[in-house]
């Protein structure tokens, strides 16, 4: 029976489930099993600058990939420095699976005080309680025996959960031999299903719909993550109802469909959406997150009582649960079994023409113009992400996107920093779908100088492996989206300034070429021409783009949604001077 | 009775302990918990890059204090990305108070999925979960009744056990009105001791002092964790007897005493110092942290059965332990009731000269002359800082330090990054030891760029409060202590390069004054010219002093302890080219 190091066949296999890079920091606890790394053709190690940006950069090279991540650090202060990028992953259901390279059981077992551990006679296994609740599974290795199975059940149910998994990886278990036999049969990555249960769920939810005199479809976050996004725009095509997308769920149907209506966030919609979206009698709900930052403050109204809702392992209509019913899976079958002629006849909702904003005729560069502005920019294949803050709350709004853009942003779990390592992540990604690199697919990093602060060294990494994402930064001198929710001019919401002419020359880009990548914008004629440059068309190395605004200025659905809390609320944006919208200006009178 | 916020009674109690600065970062579940703080004269808001940071700065600002420290985080996605350094602080003993800003009690109840929050029908108390091992204490608060006396357990907790506490506060609670009563007393913040128990330990320990030949004294860090600093150096000049550190514990006793000896640390001692230690028959062992990193790879010999240990709550003579006795306290005792009269007459031993380094001659900037270089320009009242790394390695090793200087080093929990945002809390420190600062006691960062690369927007904090810290970083190319453990040559132990003269103008400063602030050193001969610049020797400004050197150079108390692993391990050392110490050069023949 051939055997080989059981470090060398966790690679192996993470690597036969399609990941080419591994993440992560090294640690005196890892630094043999990242040795087997090397030893796998097609693997290659990216290291981070730090833990946490390790894991959000994993997060982002999940999302891109529409695979799973995985990143290593080192037990206890890698390990908890990473935690709340796996929490992340965990709320917003990314595949990632964190490896752990820890002390020898014997060390573990004689309770030794080695470093990294917690206080006398130390339980070595502390740190990986503390992640109990932001994982779905783990190995905790203690043993060759058995190893290379439960390697293979968490890898499986990283994938079918579409959630974080942990493997603790004790330092002496790591040049032991295993059989390296099972390595014959790849691992089988869907989830399990009952193919008599799929279609029980299919006719039932046929039925409804052809019942249905003015179906619409609205289509959230989820759908991506458990890898149905192909099937989604087959069958949105497919239906060609009136369709609606939520805020995460952005992107996942191509923004030029004459069937797409809008962004549907409840209360806190364009203009129209919410009238066109609450004409339907017959809804189709897929992978719905239904957060408060993701459904207008709680507003949107996906009523039950007339809704299909097709969520990641069951399917209710209209308050009957399917259970066992995978989503890719039933929109596989969905499709095969949809009868084109039996769909009622769809009017698509017209929309009114929006009014002009109130500072349109503004030289400097508004909340109002700049993120169609920025969408406009985009090109077909491209990955944009948008940090939490004001471009979380801006690009959602912006039409016309061009064909098979991915939308990344954390708006669930809202950890402002993210997005930033992430893109790292989500660039290393885009090496490994060529067809997007080939098709001009970029990296557009959207993202304000609140959240910059907190993992900028991550860009670094960008210059040292020679990406060429875009980076724009909304520099509006602190955490607006902070100021808004409260305490306006506070010193709390101020931040540490950056001055970001010299931010490509601090992470070692040559000074000459710095100057060409760096960009700063202060008006929109000046921004106008720089989105047009050559250098951002088609970027061959990192570009920055610096954009100015005015600090109290903000995108309009944020004062929005604020203000469903109540009109005292209204008042304090008011009178602490925020621009807000043509309503809420209004009650000023 | 009069009344107060509750949110105002947790600033005014915090601040009555002696805590004049909040750090953190805000966030929307705890910013009207902030602006409390705006009402306390006296207290001040000092915001952090990210939460990480936080932590990190908290804990160098409660050693520096030789207090407590305290800082606010939002809950969930802050609250975690703080739970490394809080960790730190628990294994380290260091006193940090961490106040997380919940999500209303109504949110909590309703498992809300409000953002930050985990999946479906989420349960707010995750995150509390996570740090249930990395604290002694917390305050889950979830009504105003009975608020303030949890608040008050929690801060004494802190103090008595040095260690951190948690302070959950859901948003509702902060106006909520509560008696203000117990702010007219004072919190006892020190342990509570049985005055017959401390005789009786100070008794035994006199009487088998008072018996011996030839004691020693061995000082180590958890002294000036448990505040007996001051104790601990009176107590050495009435001694006057061979006194040893360890390296955690160095500067604890002034280093220019007659009776200090030197550092201590098992096989991994300067020369002639462990056989001087070896030679006592009786041992006074105080503050004994006993990790492989604090102990030369666990080959200190303390051995009990000849040692009085001094430890934060009991004392144990000859294996007989007494306990309940409070460090502190004790040593008060002692100190009164010692009688010179009855020591025993001590003999200093005499060390060897050293013999010089085989790399004495080099122009380049070698290990085995760096460190004490950097030692001869400490100054009376400093604060120096060695990152986990060559630093912590090379700095024990140092001689003749002016009076009064800090030593902080997170040696046991080895968290690279955690020194540079430390660094910034240990100077918002000094302000407030005004003392210290008249006298001239300056920050003196010394870090590598591989630490450097995780925290290293906090020196924009610096820059933008204007502190006046001298920040040393080592660059040799990497992480070279993790080079020599395994991997020399591996690109995981290659880092993200910066070009830090480029540092200081990214993060705000000037250019012009940030060239004057900036020097670069890739020769001896330049590092003298460096150190002896007025700006250094009285800053004015942050300085940052970049210190080129060798990648594969390293200071010969890690080849040492390494060595402990045998001989396989020199092997390896050798033929990766590392610069080893004399005794493992001949080997080679």
């Amino acid at each position: 029976m051939a055997t080989i190091p059981l470090g060398l066949y966790l690679w192996k296999r993470i690597h036969q489930c399609g990941i080419n890079h591994i993440f992560g920091v090294p640690g005196d606890f890892n630094l043999t099993l990242l040795d087997y790394i090397y030893d796998v053709e097609g693997l290659e190690w990216v290291g981070n600058t730090n833990e946490l940006n390790a894991a959000y950069a994993t997060d982002g090279y999940a999302r891109t990939s529409e695979n799973a991540g995985c990143f290593v650090t080192t037990h206890g202060v890698g390990e908890l420095s990473a935690l709340n990028g796996v929490a992340g992953s965990m709320t917003e259901q990314v595949k990632v699976i964190h490896v752990v390279g820890q002390t020898s059981r014997q060390m573990q077992k004689n309770n030794m005080m080695i470093h990294h551990s917690i206080g006398f006679n130390p339980d070595h296994q502390v740190f990986n309680k503390a992640s109990k609740d932001f994982r779905v599974a783990a190995a905790e290795l203690q043993s060759e025996k058995g190893a290379t199975e439960e390697i293979d059940r968490v890898l499986r149910e990283c994938w079918v959960q579409s959630k974080p998994v942990y493997i603790f990886f004790p330092i002496d278990l790591v040049d032991l031999h295993v059989s390296a036999s099972a390595l014959d049969r790849p691992l089988d990555l869907t989830p399990s299903a009952d193919q008599s249960k799929i279609d029980e769920a299919v006719n039932a939810s046929l039925e409804a719909l052809y019942a249905s005199q003015n179906p619409a479809l609205y289509v959230d976050c989820l759908v991506q993550r458990h890898q149905a996004t192909d099937e989604m725009r087959e069958l949105a095509d497919k239906l060609s109802i009136p369709t609606f997308h939520s805020n995460m769920g952005k992107g996942i149907v191509d923004q030029r469909k004459p069937y797409l209506v809008g962004w549907y966030n409840g209360h806190v919609s364009p203009p129209g959406v919410q009238a066109a979206f609450e004409q339907s009698d017959f809804l189709f709900v897929a992978g719905n997150l239904p957060s408060d930052t993701n459904s207008g403050g709680f507003t949107r109204k996906l009523t039950p009582a007339k809704s299909c809702s097709i969520d990641p392992e069951s399917v209710t209509i209209k308050g009957k649960e399917y259970p066992g019913v995978p989503i890719k899976a039933f929109l596989r079958s969905f499709i095969r079994s949809l009868d084109q002629n039996k769909l009622p006849k769809a009017t698509l909702p017209r929309l009114p023409s929006p009014e002009p904003e109130t500072d349109a005729d503004s030289k400097a560069i508004t909340q109002s113009w700049v993120w169609q502005r920025i969408a406009d920019s985009l090109h077909a294949n491209d990955v944009i992400f948008g940090e939490t803050g004001t471009a979380a709350f801006g690009i959602p709004d912006t039409v016309n996107w061009p064909e098979n853009v991915t939308w990344i942003t954390q708006t669930y779990y809202g950890s402002i920093g993210y997005a930033t390592p992430a893109a790292f992540g989500a660039e290393i990604a885009l090496r490994n779908r060529p067809e997007a690199k080939q098709a001009g697919g970029r990296t557009v990093l959207v993202t304000g100088d609140g959240s910059m602060m907190l993992t900028v060294q991550e860009i670094g990494n960008m210059v040292k492996h020679n990406l060429a994402p875009i980076i724009i930064i909304i520099n509006n001198s602190g955490y607006t989206i902070e100021r808004i929710i409260h305490g306006a001019r506070q010193s709390y919401n101020d931040i540490v300034p950056f001055d970001y002419a010299h931010l490509l020359p601090f992470f070692n880009m040559p000074a000459e070429e710095a100057k060409k990548n760096f960009h700063r914008a202060t008006t929109k004629v000046e921004l106008e021409d720089v989105l047009k440059k050559e250098e951002l068309v088609r970027p061959k190395v990192l570009q920055v783009v610096e954009v100015v605004m005015d600090m109290m200025d903000v995108p309009w659905g944020l004062p929005t949604q604020l203000a469903i809390r109540g009109p005292e609320v209204v008042k304090e944006m008011r009178e602490a001077g925020f621009k807000l919208p043509r309503g809420m200006q209004k009650q000023e009178a």
